[in-house]
């Protein structure tokens, strides 16, 4: 056997990436990251899904948010798409996936939950979360208090920081957590080898608490051949750490 | 949405940092933090709990460790204190925050016992190492042996360094890890909001067992607002990682 | 309490490292790892077990694969060895530490199967993988598809790098797997101190999946006194990360 020395090296492959942000924010938040993924020659494409961001209706189902990024897909006719989903955007890339398996090259999963097939986003979150997505008023939209997203998201910023970020987010329309999701098609996809996943988890990110719903068990959810990475920085990589996370991102995706 | 590049750096607000050292050590375990959190502008305490050190009477309880660092904390009328304890200090942070919960900003659990109320540390030990808190000589203090300093809290050492350490270790009270502990009120404050907690992780440190005695659930028990960061080193990171833990501790502390 | 700053150096002194590939490989799996060892000072051996590389017997037992290691150790006479096993070498490291004790320093697990008293190496694997073993046809041998190599144990790797990995692979004897190993000595060696060990995890390594099959639990397996290490990279840790890697084998090796 030869070995040659392999470092863990970016792939010099051009790659197009579709990189989704997780719930209250943008495609804004992928702004660094897609700057140095351009830079190493990949294509990337940050749209902002249906319910997110300021002025947005509050009355949308996650299925407008899944349509908005399918019609995104379509009309910029995207192909051999790595599609990135960030936090709850591991369930709109699950559902997109079911519609336009043929587009997409793989799916990756960061920091996202992975929602088993007929439960809500909400069914997800530890319960006193997720009993805070059932008192909420729908027609206000959820955006989850300061508190919750500076300790447990931006465990790693400094004060001043994590304001930035939390003043920069809005609230998104509360059936996006509440609906329950058909996921068959995803899972059976997964099953016959139709869709490939990566899980790409920061060290530092306990956004959702170790053990029951820790990372090791929402990556397991995407089955045996799953790709597995971790890398550093905690909920918002993308923000504290976007040059290691895009060289993350280049291998979570490459062939 | 606006996202400035943010690099997890170490914030530059001037912090008071009362560094509380594990079982068997003294303060001067704290010295190269110290050195590194004082060379950036950081106030920096590192009293030596009764019951550790040489010399010490061994028939204390663990409420005289408690009283020693309350009175410290009294004695030089601190205020706004980052609170930080080591292994079984969490024990005792925990404890003088009761007393004290005005005088203190946060409490930072440093690979750190986070007791249940109503149980000793001891009850926190797996059943092996429990059983040997148990049958240990009251009269002559405990002090683990050699090999399990070395194998599991010196596993990122080379044996002449784990000796130096171990030799400098003395004995400390066996009703410090015996005594049950009332932790009604710490419980009580962690829940209402009126004390803040962080806990640090040395991905490295292996003195408790993975699984049913790591980290993770004793991070949890800190409640879901727990600011978690895992760090390079072991469980004595302070001996062979001080700087990276000195930035880390500055995260942990942080508004 | 004195403490000098201590960095996590490799130690200076000069140790007889054997180190054992994993199934479908040979010692040159180890080439670059050996090379950094020596310019270190290390004596290193890398033998090839029975039933790997290409042109061996499909009709062995595991017993011969052990065989072939103590008849290495030996013939080469040596001494005071650090003995490392590479994922399911951790079978054959033990069994062959049954036979010669005395002539072993330490056994280090890397990436390992520890199997359990009365198990075979597959009843360690998640059932999936697990039936495989048990469907295979003996006159062929074994050898894991592409795809599982390619996504659990290649995950840090760009695909080319992958393939030329695999493509040096060859079949290993079924029995290998499926052989219920007596490790009733090992166990008592390990109880009674007179065998030390240590774990080797790379913090990317997902061939087992992270939970029930992690590397917690086969490390937990050693004992209390099992000293562990975290280090970069992945299953092929010695290919991606060779530099890191020697150094953390000999933190891991020091006495």
């Amino acid at each position: 056997m030869t070995t040659s020395p392999v470092s863990p090296e970016v792939s010099k492959k051009s790659v197009t990436f579709v990189l989704v942000h997780g719930a209250f924010q943008t495609g804004a938040t992928w702004d660094h990251v897609a700057t140095v993924l351009r830079r190493h020659g990949h294509t990337v494409h940050t749209p902002t899904l249906a319910g997110h961001g300021p002025g947005e209706p509050m009355n949308l189902t996650h299925a407008d948010g899944v349509a908005s990024l399918v019609g995104y897909l379509r009309d910029h006719t995207l192909d051999d798409v790595v599609l990135v989903g960030h936090s709850i955007a591991g369930s709109f890339i699950a559902k997109a996936a079911e519609q336009l398996p043929d587009r997409i090259k793989r799916l990756v999963f960061l920091s996202s939950l992975t929602v088993s097939d007929g439960n809500s986003l909400a069914d997800e979150f530890p319960p006193e979360t997720s009993a805070a997505f059932g008192m909420a008023d729908p027609t206000q939209g959820i955006l989850l208090p300061f508190e919750v997203i500076r300790e447990r998201a931006c465990n790693d910023m400094e004060l001043a920081d994590a304001e930035a970020l939390y003043a920069a987010l809005t609230p998104v329309p509360v059936a996006f957590f509440t609906d329950k999701l058909d996921l068959t098609t995803f899972y059976q996809l997964l099953g016959s080898g139709q869709i490939k996943t990566s899980y790409v988890n920061p060290v530092n990110d306990i956004a959702f608490p170790p053990g029951e719903y820790g990372w090791e068990k929402r990556a397991e959810r995407l089955g045996p051949l799953c790709r597995i990475l971790q890398t550093q920085g905690a909920h918002y990589a993308m923000t504290t750490q976007p040059a290691e996370l895009a060289d993350t991102l280049v291998q979570a995706g490459c062939d």
